[in-house]
């Protein structure tokens, strides 16, 4: 059994980000920069972006976090990623979610100019995905690939079952494994709350990406010998061992799944961390993508 | 073993239509209208073209047929979509494909307006359909979504195999039939030709869509007892016997298959004529939008 050792992965995407950064720099370029908008003070959204600027910083990357409060009107808001929008030194903008319940989270994340759209939410770009055309994949499913392409596992023909139909994880997850490229060609079932015999569908698959919230959820016996198993989950869970008082578990039962397994990602420092460096990928895509086309 | 008899619901959804454009003439409003562009002289592509203007005429849409030459420019081709983009009664435009091999048909399809997309393929509107959002549906999984409603086949928690991936058929159809949505709520495998095993994979399905291009492909040993088969192959094959001189054929093998099925879509005859039926709903749909935002 081998760890998908998310650390290890998202350190050497920053490494090769930061690297071309330095180049930048050298040249006298222009540098990537990434706007964040965080409406609020929720401690999970808190956490997130503050931990999304550290990124920025430690990789060379431009920031902007501009912070809103609570109850912020959805003109604002929109008038606030306008102005990021037609600002030509911002490269990449993500407007933290949940948005509070007064704000629509579609009609938001279809003003930012899907150009700049980092976060890979916007239609236009999750059209792009699902017809195999160059897009901002979003940040998990893209960590997911990047973990599979560093650990060169071959997929091509394998069947990969997606446990959770999400917008920003499930559902572009079995889209982007069946598409004709690198870590793609598998043969995909997406399951969901409606799916009936899961442990049945889970024993048969190559590769299993658990992306459902129930920490826990997969068992030893859902999972076939040398599978390659994905944990999407981070939920907290009260633990009173540790010092947050409480402990991050994912969707599977690691102890238990994990010596049948040929690969496995670890919850934390698995998939989870990957997230932020995928985010970046995407921010300095969006300035390559950007640069050439001025 | 029942028949899903595309020429029934095609003229139910057709009367529902006719019966509502009556109402609207009485109302003396504005009629629905669809313009299509044709380019060159595929045959394949006029006989397309000539059936959409038709049904258009039997259900009283008010239609454009514009014929371009083989060898336009894709700068004229572009031109002529912005006109009727801008032009507000035009309610829906198709470009007939496939189109010269000097034209980008990514361009092109990204010139339509979205709203105007009555065939489903910009990516903004895959977007949409991916994200669960109202949007324009593909012609032919939208009338496969049709036949199966009519028929009222119970889908929740069902397994569909899907096989073919195309952006205008197979990953739609796996889209929408995963989704929470009527006739969705499928647990869905999306096969391909990396796909090994796909016999096994078939042998479990409650539900089928066979739609690779292969006629006769879908054999009885691959299909369980009672399930849903969906043939959208139309392949024209040398048929003698016929006036034409070919036979248009399934993937599926449908003397072999068919008594082994609950329920199965023939060829001709099946998915095909709701194809049509399918595209004026979406017309019908850009109407009611468009005269709902004006």
């Amino acid at each position: 059994m081998k760890i998908l050792d998310g650390k290890i992965v998202a350190q050497a995407v920053k490494d090769e980000l930061g690297s071309a950064i330095i180049k930048l720099k050298e040249k006298g370029l222009r540098i990537p920069h990434l706007a964040a908008i965080l409406i609020g003070n929720n401690g999970a959204s808190e956490t997130y972006v503050a931990n999304k600027i550290r990124s920025c910083e430690e990789t060379g990357f431009k920031n902007t976090l501009i912070r809103l409060k609570e109850d912020v009107t959805e003109e604002v808001l929109t008038a606030t990623i306008h102005d990021l929008n037609e600002r030509n030194e911002i490269d990449g903008i993500l407007v933290q979610l949940p948005l509070p319940s007064h704000i629509s989270e579609d009609r938001i994340i279809s003003v930012i100019n899907p150009e700049k759209d980092i976060d890979g939410f916007h239609p236009l770009n999750a059209g792009r995905l699902m017809q195999g055309l160059p897009t901002f994949v979003p940040a998990t499913p893209l960590g997911i690939m990047l973990l599979l392409e560093y650990y060169q596992i071959d997929t091509r023909g394998k069947h990969a079952v997606v446990i959770g139909r999400s917008n920003i994880v499930g559902r572009p997850m079995s889209v982007l494994l069946s598409q004709n490229i690198p870590a793609g060609n598998c043969t995909v079932t997406l399951c969901h709350s409606k799916t009936k015999n899961l442990a049945g569908i889970c024993r048969q698959a190559d590769i299993i990406v658990a992306a459902l919230g129930k920490p826990g959820f997969l068992q030893a016996d859902m999972v076939k010998e040398n599978a390659v198993v994905l944990d999407v989950g981070i939920t907290r869970v009260k633990d009173l061992q540790k010092k947050s008082g409480y402990a991050i578990k994912g969707d599977v039962d690691f102890d238990a799944v994990s010596p049948l397994c040929s690969y496995i990602s670890p919850v934390p420092g698995g998939v989870g961390v990957m997230t932020i460096a995928a985010l970046l990928k995407n921010t300095f895509t969006a300035y390559n993508t950007r640069m050439k086309n001025t």
